[in-house]
């Protein structure tokens, strides 16, 4: 089942129709007060909400009592979403599609992007997808990877998280041939597409995908 | 000499008064075409264009030649901001501020934000700010910092680009003694300012440090 995580940053950045995803959902922080505005039934939500007045959270309390949503607070050492990202991987997902994560204040963006390197996400790291209204961003171990063209996708940039071993890039518009290590984290940016997939592989670390059109 | 680079990001994330800063300007991509529709005087410029009309792009060529700016292209393997950065380090600045750099495309943000790794860099890391509405950026090497508080800043964010050994946060809301060599690059998000500095230091590697308010 596909699981949708809806994180608090700028709801401007929403891709069109976000809530016609299917699977399940789960709040985290104020994404829980975004679902609960939409009307979205949520699994889930994750926050202690202390951005919300006195009222508007004893409203949401009242919410999550009405149907069943269970509401965990992360503890000091987890992000919202962050502990959002655990659950999902626990409800053993074939999907997960994050919004909200991006925009907004760059710590949580790169908290949010960098996290999935970190080894207890390794089972589901290649399931997992960050999504705006210009980006779709996406993790890769060693191995044979295609990546697939998303509609209205022009450019491509492929980020190593960590030191990387034997990058090499096949058939996009650069191609690229790393034979050593990496050893300094890097973005290989403005790449495109020249056909509908484009492969690539590594042998070591972690590769970061970004497909992202002109704005 | 403080020194200005515009890039092309999305003009909602200026902060206020942009063009007020002291110093000299360099266009970056589309930057430079903001900078010339603000009558705003650069020393520089940096891009192929390829995205304006030929009118617009001829009338921006006249510009350049009447007001004596400096045009050059990117080369293959260097971004738009790069060349504008390496330009601006042989100007022997006291500070580079550069705007537009964030929002929209993630990798140009992350391309944007990692090129300060390089070292072709070194001699001016500590002298760089990417600045939004939101954020701002520094970098620091091996050493005893202090972090000044920006007005409006609430919020700091802490992240190794590359490993890091011996890193600490002295007097921050949350405090941290990393005594061992971090080998993910990682974003410590959500710390805050109880003063008006923050005391770190850090015996090897680059940390990036952010600087963010509520959004």
């Amino acid at each position: 089942m596909q699981i949708n995580i809806l994180a608090g940053g700028p709801t401007e950045l929403w891709p069109d129709n976000i809530f016609e995803e299917p699977g399940q959902w789960i709040g985290a922080d104020r994404g829980t007060w975004y679902l609960y505005q939409h009307q979205v039934h949520m699994k889930m939500a994750v926050g202690d909400f202390d951005s919300l007045t006195l009222s508007e959270y004893q409203e949401l309390q009242q919410h999550f009592v009405d149907t069943q949503v269970i509401h965990v607070k992360a503890e000091k050492d987890e992000t919202d979403t962050e502990l959002a990202l655990m659950y999902a991987r626990d409800m053993q997902p074939t999907h997960i599609k994050v919004f909200g994560a991006t925009g907004g204040r760059l710590d949580h963006l790169l908290s949010n992007l960098w996290q999935m390197g970190d080894e207890k996400f390794t089972v589901i790291r290649e399931k997992v997808t960050f999504i705006d209204k210009c980006n779709a961003v996406n993790y890769f171990g060693p191995g044979e990877h295609v990546l697939i063209k998303n509609d209205k996708t022009r450019y491509l940039g492929f980020m190593a998280l960590a030191n990387i071993n034997d990058f090499h890039i096949k058939d996009a518009k650069y191609t690229l041939d790393l034979n050593t290590t990496q050893l300094m984290p890097k973005m290989w940016s403005s790449n495109e597409f020249i056909g509908e997939q484009v492969h690539f592989s590594l042998k070591q670390g972690i590769i970061m995908t970004v497909q992202t059109c002109d704005v």
